[in-house]
């Protein structure tokens, strides 16, 4: 059988896109590919896809993929280069934004933690870390 | 700023992990990378990850990371090549999984649309969507 090769999309909830939008696209800087208010922010990242949808959109049937949608604090990593973390710290704290934890991990990555608008859980994390391969 | 560069970890959620681990190693055959009895599965997707928390467990504070959890059913999608998908197809029918949808994407990549047993929409998914680089 031919393998799985590649984490394509992960998805995220949100119950206000703009905010949403205004994290994602304003904070983290990430390209924002398709938006249809109410129902969804698609964004790139490297060679990757993360989709913010609003639940109460998604978990209504008849659609053209399938209905989901979750509610609660969800969690994604985001991976940055290692010499870039401590700009980042710094474009978050410019933000307002709360680092609300921090990991050193045994194979040299390092994490920071902190909320988007919604809760969700997001991580920035520099190579190093799961035996994935050792740059990005 | 150095921008974000690659989709490190997803996240899913499942009440019963045994169960979530023959299907994500078992049936889809992801290389098991962590695993916490009752907290959590860990597995290798290509570059990333893709974790697997039972919330209850994880909603709770004082671990090494933040809390976080969610209910309802999420999302992910994971690539493979072009001509392995009819036999992805086969696999998951012979594992009584049904195909929930298909989707045929405007730069020629295909989906198969199924739920894991907690109910979270998987997608597998083939090169040629959303612009990512043409192979995988």
């Amino acid at each position: 059988m031919e393998p799985i090769r590649h984490l394509v999309e992960a998805a995220l909830y949100a119950e206000d896109l703009e905010r949403a939008e205004s994290f994602y696209r304003g904070v983290l800087g990430l390209p924002l590919v398709d938006k249809e208010p109410g129902r969804h922010l698609f964004f790139r990242v490297g060679e990757s896809m993360l989709l913010i949808f609003r639940p109460e959109a998604t978990l209504q049937g008849g659609g053209s993929v399938p209905p989901h949608g979750a509610h609660g604090p969800g969690h994604v990593a985001l991976g940055v280069p290692a010499d870039a973390l401590e700009g980042w710290r710094e474009r978050l704290q410019a933000h307002g934004i709360e680092v609300e934890q921090e990991q050193r991990w045994p194979r040299g990555g390092r994490s920071l933690y902190f909320r988007d608008p919604d809760g969700n859980s997001v991580e920035l994390i520099t190579p190093g870390c799961w035996g994935l391969p050792s740059g990005w």
